[in-house]
């Protein structure tokens, strides 16, 4: 076999066979393959797609080019969840516990990345001494005893898809929905996910901008899921406005914590009940969402969730006093209010954008070597469709540095539209890809 | 300007400018652009192709990667042949003395590469002491006293052409037709012509296997002379068979002379002087190609061309008793007649496959470390359209190594086709673009 057949092949709108596939991503990563083949291939996949079973294939492909975590010694079905990235999206914080509180096993895998705020552990080291520096049997034991625990990247999952993403990031090929999809998906069974929830951004502050882009998306990945016999259910969801209020590490902590105890934003919550209703029922815990949905409003009602939540973080090292009384969180020195310079309603916040503020704040990576500063953020405190007076606080800069507040202050002001008349009705949940 | 954006700009059907053709080229010959990046925006050029203006930047900005022949010292106007390549093509052999005998300046540069047959520089070779190693200044002065004069590669002509042609190669981005006839006029333009005559083959001895593909190489080079105000003219020509009778170096050396005594075949003659008619048009020796075309058959009448050949070979050290005895060019040592096994009409000579035979005997190079030997190949004795009976010599096998000429022997049976009938009628010349 060739690769510059495939090429050829590909080129020509060919179907490639499994055997092809598996030579390409062995081959490419192994350095068999030179990037200037595997970019020519890429670009022609981009022109010809591929299908669904070449899609399946690539993905199990990329699946086998590293280690493949091994949860069998946790009893139980493994559901893992996965956004497809947004902008103040704190539900995998809020999600697990309440999931883990009806005995369902959460065993996440987590790096810290790029993006607008940090990763899940970037965040939960805003709790003093929490650590993901676990071995491989306290995680399985964790798990097994608690239904909940986190480790950093030890196994070396999905090396193709690091190394195919890194081409393809400086080629133009990113934007094919095969592509795509089988990347998100090889991490998640990398990882060990029997069952996957998916939650599709579609947004400004997505990397979907429209329904029909996320719908497509959606839709390859429940049809990989499908060929490869794991169950996905995709979920489309609204990023078209920050999800909740808090865009930063710390201030998304607190706000988890004001969700598992009833008291957090509506629509954080009524995602975190779509999606982790899904969860429930591939774990076979429920047989409907409706019910699912109804036992995981219990969890927040009788304090479980908090209760678990309160156990994972102690589990593993961290302080929980910080939990009880969250004012004991990294804070941020300067606190300031934003006022409305118009007045009318809220009929757009440009998700990126003010993600992107967050970011200059310090709340994210903008390179692997930028250091987070866990304190700092924005908390909105008007959303879309809200009436608002001229001189309303719209939102609130936390910053460590007096002199970026001027720029993060323009910024917010600028990426909310304030308009006469709110007559869109944007929904938080678009569909359920089965 | 940064190469991932063009990428994304052609990849999305967008017209490039002419800056943006340029900052690619300049850089990827300077290295500044990897190979990953080329390689996928030439994949995205194949898909969604390039326009006439954008092909005739891409042409310029290939000619000023490198040197540029600067002929400006030889008086007339510098009229270039190229040929896309095909089997016992002795065209250029035959036509540069006869041109050259009317007063048209002829300054070749040439190199050797790979085919069935060596170049022009290693059919001339043929003559015990001919050189091409001669300084610019003799070849100016050759030209400007004979009219007549070839010279090796000295200078760095379109160095962004091997550089891409090579990264096309291995990356199935070969067949644009925007990318190829960039390719072909780059050099021509490099090596100082003024107006260019172009040879398209067509058949399956060519790179182009249909005359509709043919027509559009053609059209389009055609359309780059227009573009950047080079006199262009395009002959589709027929390659289903090999040109005239001789695949070898010294045999076309040899038939080369038998047609500028006129005693060469038909075919042969007739290619020279349709291309020849139009060389001497553009070259403002006669007003019509039907002037032009009894001028170059005097050449040949009243011994002005053979003599002008004649000039050519001894001004650059060539043993031109070779020329007058043709019995001293090399021969090999073993020749043997290929008999028909059939009876019938030559319906088809795969003009491909005869070459590769010709190149196993030792007449082309398959690699650059490859000898030539310039004095085996074939002479055909039947071509298409005659009538065999069975018994009849078909073609000779010229070989100086007794091993291979059984496997030469089936190679032709194999590749001469006889059937009952022949009734198709493939024109030699299919068209001319201009």
């Amino acid at each position: 076999m060739r690769m510059y057949d495939l090429i050829i092949k590909k080129r020509n709108g060919l179907e490639l066979t499994k055997k092809e596939i598996n030579y390409f991503v062995q081959n490419y990563t192994k350095g068999n393959i030179p990037d200037y083949q595997a970019s020519a291939f890429l670009m022609a996949i981009y022109f010809q797609k591929m299908n669904m079973r070449e899609t399946a294939d690539l993905t199990m492909a990329i699946v086998e080019s590293g280690d493949i975590l091994d949860l069998s010694k946790i009893k139980g079905i493994k559901v893992d969840k996965h956004s497809t990235g947004g902008v103040g999206d704190t539900t995998s914080l809020v999600l697990t516990p309440m999931v883990a509180a009806l005995g369902i096993p959460v065993a996440k895998m987590s790096g810290r990345g790029l993006g607008h705020t940090g990763g899940t552990i970037d965040k939960l080291e805003s709790f003093n001494g929490f650590s993901v520096e676990i071995t491989e049997e306290q995680f399985i034991n964790n798990v097994n005893n608690k239904n909940i625990a986190i480790i950093g990247q030890t196994a070396d999952l999905a090396p193709a898809d690091k190394k195919i993403y890194a081409l393809r990031d400086v080629t133009g090929t990113v934007d094919n929905i095969s592509l795509i999809s089988s990347s998100i998906m090889s991490k998640k069974i990398a990882a060990g996910a029997d069952a996957i929830v998916l939650d599709v951004k579609v947004g400004d502050g997505a990397f979907m901008k429209t329904y029909e882009d996320a719908k497509e998306l959606g839709s390859a990945m429940v049809n990989i899921g499908k060929n490869i016999g794991r169950n996905t259910v995709a979920v489309i969801s609204d990023m078209d406005q920050p999800l909740g209020l808090a865009i930063g590490n710390a201030l998304e902590v607190k706000e988890a914590i004001n969700t598992l105890t009833g008291k957090g934003p509506k629509d954080l919550l009524e995602l975190c009940l779509t999606l982790g209703s899904n969860m429930v029922v591939f774990a076979k815990k429920a047989n409907t969402v409706d019910e699912a949905r109804k036992m995981l409003l219990k969890t927040i009602e009788d304090g479980s969730a908090i209760a678990k939540f309160k156990e994972f973080i102690e589990a593993q090292g961290g302080d929980i006093s910080q939990l009880e009384d969250t004012d004991k969180l990294p804070k941020a020195k300067y606190i300031v209010p934003v006022k409305s310079d118009r007045e009318g309603y809220v009929t757009k916040i440009n998700a990126q954008n003010i993600g992107l503020v967050a970011m200059e704040l310090g709340a994210g990576r903008a390179t692997k070597e930028s250091i987070i500063d866990l304190a700092v953020g924005i908390i909105l405190n008007k959303k879309r469709g809200e009436k608002v007076a001229k001189g309303d606080i719209i939102a609130y800069i936390h910053s460590n540095n007096e002199s970026n507040i001027e720029k993060a202050t323009k910024g917010i002001l600028q990426n909310y539209k304030i308009e006469k008349e709110y007559t869109e009705n944007i929904p938080l949940v678009y569909d359920v890809v089965r």
